[in-house]
């Protein structure tokens, strides 16, 4: 097993590659997904990873107890961060500007790695990476909804009092209820369409 | 192990049961109901099923190869049926109609027993099931829908072009993603609030 820092063989010209700290997380976050993807959950293993990420087992285990631990670090350092508000000076376009984020989300590689979680696992064992998801991305796009509804109150683009909890979280719902219960790719669902049929009736004035 | 009809004691009178067809299929899809909602998927048998129900083993295997078959056709003959097209004299009252019968099934012994297994099976072993959920309850709830806001349509109450297949799926995307995603219980979904601050104004002329 190589001590760290990690020493391994670029796959390019066959040096020896050094990484610490970051670069070397980064790279068994990288590969952790990358299996989680392809091969699923049950398959994913310690070992597969640490080859992958050209790194030793030891390393790993100096750093995550089991792979749930791995897989949970590797979401919360990889999900895409949902962002400042977007500023493109119309209610339309910046909320479009936040269900593009949302798809890109899903459409990510730990997108499709939670989706493969959430395939293989019983919801009771998915429900740990699903919180993840809810907090880092599902969460903080209903607030930034809400956020561009209050900016676009101001402006005079909504109609006071339509915004409720209920309508923050009309577009998650919308995406997830597509992909999850009908089977769909989160590349079929389009945010103009999903923004100009369903969430800008619901607010304008 | 009884023949058929199932003999057995009646709970109140002590006084045999004589039960054939469907008034035992009846018992029988009702037990294996409680059973999933109590004990849940894995620990249903054919044993416990037909102790519950007063009937013998052999009376289940003769119908059914497996728990997954009797169980697939107790959601079948027990999930409520959406039912046709309410008629209140008026938009409103149709569509809250509508989302309280979807609540109605959500809340029904073959609605927690969904929830049950959707908690307790992966995706992939769930599939089955929640394919007959999406074809008896959800579907139908979305083609309700749509029907009730044609005829409001020919009312004057829906603005034309509204109503998309996005539209249709709003009701049931939103009460599945408040009761799965955010751990929420069926019965605090409020049928007047969705309408009201969603539906309606969605498609309000």
């Amino acid at each position: 097993m190589p001590a760290e820092p990690a020493v391994a063989r670029g796959p390019a010209t066959g040096a020896p590659l050094r990484r610490r700290g970051e670069a070397l997380e980064n790279a068994i976050f990288e590969a952790a997904l990358q299996q989680l993807t392809a091969d699923g959950y049950a398959r994913l293993t310690m070992e597969g990873v640490a080859a992958a990420a050209q790194t030793g087992k030891a390393a790993l285990y100096r750093r995550w107890p089991s792979k749930e631990e791995l897989v949970k670090d590797a979401l919360r350092a990889c999900l895409p961060p949902v962002g400042p508000p977007p500023d493109t000076g119309g209610l339309r376009g910046d909320l479009v500007e936040v269900v593009t984020r949302l798809r890109a989300a899903m459409l990510s590689e730990p997108g499709a790695a939670v989706r493969a979680i959430m395939g293989e696992l019983d919801q009771q064992r998915a429900h740990t990476f699903l919180a993840i998801v809810l907090e880092r991305v599902v969460e903080p796009t209903a607030a930034l909804i809400a956020e561009v509804l209050a900016r676009g109150a101001t402006r005079g683009e909504v109609r006071p009092g339509s915004v409720t909890p209920l309508v923050t979280d009309v577009v998650p719902a919308l995406m997830l209820y597509r992909v999850k219960m009908c089977g769909g790719a989160p590349a079929q669902l389009d945010p103009a369409e999903i923004v100009d049929e369903v969430l800008l009736p619901i607010v304008r004035p």
